[in-house]
């Protein structure tokens, strides 16, 4: 049930892994001069608003931001209350992620100023369009298809709007220093490349050059200096905190465990953990495997946080290859470590690229809000239907070596496990074992994992037992109640084709 | 005197310092999909034959190479007598720069293997192209030029091969690190993003990740290893070490001085000193100024030698902003020092980006075959006519708030300042000051450094009475021998537009 027309833009269906092939040429910035760029490097200019006049900003523009600072983020709704003001309406907001902070944004999909969102949607105003209240269809993409949708012209961004911890006069930013210092800034990259203007807003100019230059100068048309870009203790939101709760626990143990046993933890291997209470767990114990075995890896990939800081400073990983820093000691490792290593979309995740860093990664262990018994998954929306997460980084790393979902049976009594998945976000030939407080169902595809965990000790069982053991505990769930004649988002697979559709939420 | 043809391209003549301004979009690579790509990201193949082969190299493409070991380069040679093996014809060579060890090249340039070369020629290829003897004819252009030109899409590169002294299997590369170190790769940078193809060739493959990335392997096809892609000692060519010369002493010290009484000299100040022996001299007489009034710099510019990174290091300086490493203690001070930066001709140089570096430094110091009287500038023949050096980032460097050209007024009895210039690479209008052992001379322009050096006691002259004392002294120069029926290279400015043409020798 895929809508063949979103926003006026016709769309390709999904046609499988890997089985569509694009064609053509990556999109074609215009070609500037630097006539018309001040010699003397100064693009300061004096607030938002002279930014985005010197822009031409226009009714319909697409306007990105980035969510390095999560939900501490205070530019965008200044960025919009700035749009407003200007009187400019129907606007394609383009954000890499949007929070709960930007539930003040409500107000101008209402009143027009802002069309619709293409962009992770997490909270109040996933909850918004799930009531179709959008004006247009949400479009939510992976980072990787984000990039992937810039580089290849499906996507013209306009005006790019970067919220820069540190920033000189000529543009070049970074993340890593500044009062708002939040890592890197990696999600902007691609929009510093290919959008028509860009603007860096900073609240910590200082004289050029500003080093390291993760945006660069040369892409940018005008910086301005406010007040504060935002919160930097908010970026630890809560999805980066350890778990407490001993099933969560259970199951981290289960992860560090299978990934032992599997033979993957061996000398100079690689893995990536997302955020997530019960990922961060996971990361604490495989440490302490590691330890007891003095096993190092090669690198190990991010959203950054402090367990993962720890494992290259103990000297037990050669690199972080970090998409994003979770926490504050991410931030000041990625600082000071040289083997902290700032990445990209670009780089970790497209799929139109010459290969990416995702393919490369021995075992990824990410989350989902829905597992069905097709090892399908879903990571956007609850089983009630409403739209409350983005994809982020999550469907670019299924395609790791060992994808495992570390999730449990049900939340809240209502199944985890399910007959199908609400939303399809991943195709289940990428995801290779689900691990549950409950048992370990592993892909019969992966007869070689099924081989070498036989002895462990492990709870294996099949998918099928898991979700029927989880259905006599909670019930059979409930279908959600939508219309399927109104499609409020669609999702799309990481090669720009459509993988499903999210449908309106009918009230009671 | 320019051809409104070249190579069957039409060109367009220059038309002054800023007045030609760029319409439409910059080039846009082919778009490619990991499918087509190996998933443990493993892209090694045996040798550069079967590199080229499945590149599909074809008869009349471009293929690029990259001058970073300079004089001790190796892989070019090897490269060209593979493509001859496999029996390819005219190909249209793009190298940033070719040095006398390309000399093995002609036997290529005389039988069709090569059809011409763009990018400069110094010593023996520049003096094969004098005499008419190559095929096509030199395009010579700035490093920010060569960046300029490539993605506004005038020169399409089919295959970029690039030596990387050290190289994962996915293509990731750096020069810091390795036998053949030579500090960064920035000259390839533009090609690895704009090339349909590009294979990056080392002796010192490492596993996944090569860090840092100064070319990232998403933009790489395939990995070659050899045994040695050169050596790096060469690097620290003849340009490379400060002169003993009284004459050139004195000229060093008059820049270095001047530099102070213009008031150019102050805290926070920036400067670029080229290569060459004067300008290396002066860059340690400016030094002893700069730690007698305790000044220090922002930045400063390379090719860095070890008398900027001891500049660095003692704390007269907060970065080094390298666009290229002139010796080894360069290359380790790239590798060690975070506050020794990389830069590319993108960042530096590129004309045609939202500004560059350029434009920002408060002096560059530069040198030149001959000045005329109205200021003009020429870096790529000598009087007799012969193309004998490239301009690097010369035409670049004149953007520099305060340009200056520190020459001998004659070399071997042969004018340097004279009336008129034998071939036009820099516009008079934006070269400030002329330096000699026999005085200085400031374009009239300038009227603010005229005044500010009035007091001085230094040796200010015109122009035209330096040009007069040398010709008295040597004589009036001979014309220089030429065909002027037979063009066999033209000049680029930065903007892409032809400055000056250079013409057939006529042996005697």
């Amino acid at each position: 049930m895929i809508p063949t027309t979103v926003n006026g833009l016709k769309q390709i269906p999904y046609k499988g892994v890997g089985k569509y092939k694009p064609k053509g040429f990556k999109a074609k910035p215009p070609i500037r001069s630097c006539t018309d760029y001040p010699a003397d490097g100064n693009k300061v200019v004096k607030n938002l608003r002279e930014a985005l006049k010197r822009c031409g900003i226009k009714n319909g523009m697409t306007i990105s931001t980035h969510h390095h600072l999560r939900d501490g983020d205070a530019m965008t709704n200044l960025l919009f209350d700035t749009i407003k003001s200007m009187g400019i309406r129907n606007i394609r907001w383009f954000p890499s992620a949007s929070f709960p902070c930007h539930k003040h944004l409500i107000k101008y999909l209402e009143d027009g100023t802002i069309h619709h969102i293409e962009g992770s949607m997490n909270g109040p105003l996933g909850r918004f369009t799930s009531l179709g209240k959008m004006k247009g269809v949400g479009v939510l993409r992976s980072h990787g298809g984000r990039y992937q949708s810039v580089q290849d012209g499906e996507v013209h961004i306009d005006i790019a709007v970067i919220s820069a911890p540190t920033a000189d006069p000529f543009g070049n930013a970074n993340g890593v220093t500044g009062p708002a210092a939040c890592g890197l800034l990696g999600f902007a990259l691609g929009d510093s490349e290919y959008a028509d203007r860009v603007i860096a807003v900073t609240d910590n100019l200082i004289p050029f050059p500003c080093v390291p230059w993760q945006i660069q100068g040369n892409n940018v048309d005008f910086v301005v200096k406010i007040d504060s870009i935002g919160d930097p203790t908010k970026i630890v939101s809560g999805t980066t905190q350890v778990t407490k709760s001993p099933d969560r626990l259970l199951i981290a143990e289960y992860v560090a465990r299978f990934i032992e046993e599997a033979g993957i933890m061996k000398e100079g291997f690689s893995m990536q953990a997302g955020a997530g209470g019960t990922n961060l767990a996971f990361a604490v114990y495989l440490h302490e495997r590691m330890k007891e075995k003095n096993i190092k890896a090669r690198f190990i990939r991010g959203g950054s946080t402090k367990y993962l800081v720890d494992m290259l400073e103990e000297g037990y990983a050669d690199y972080i290859l970090d998409g994003q820093t979770f926490d504050l000691e991410g931030v000041r490792s990625m600082r000071d470590n040289p083997n902290h290593i700032n990445t990209s979309p670009f780089t970790s995740y497209n799929y139109h690229g010459k290969g990416n860093f995702s393919t490369m990664v021995d075992t990824a262990v990410l989350g989902a809000t829905e597992v069905d018994i097709n090892f399908n998954a879903n990571v956007v929306t609850h089983s009630d239907g409403y739209l409350l997460h983005g994809i982020g980084g999550w469907q670019n790393c299924l395609f790791s070596k060992c994808t495992i979902l570390a999730v449990p049976s049900f939340r809240d009594r209502i199944p985890v496990i399910v007959k199908e998945v609400t939303t399809l976000c991943g195709p289940g030939e990428l995801i290779d074992v689900i691990i549950t407080e409950r048992g370990i169902a592993i892909n019969p595809k992966r007869k070689d994992l099924i081989h070498a965990v036989k002895n462990s000790g492990l709870p294996i069982k099949s998918i099928k037992d898991i979700q029927e053991e989880v259905y006599k505990i909670c019930g059979e769930p409930q279908k959600p109640k939508v219309n399927k004649n109104k499609v409020v988002a669609i999702i799309k697979w990481v090669d720009g084709t459509v993988l499903d559709s999210v449908f309106q939420v009918v009230s009671k």
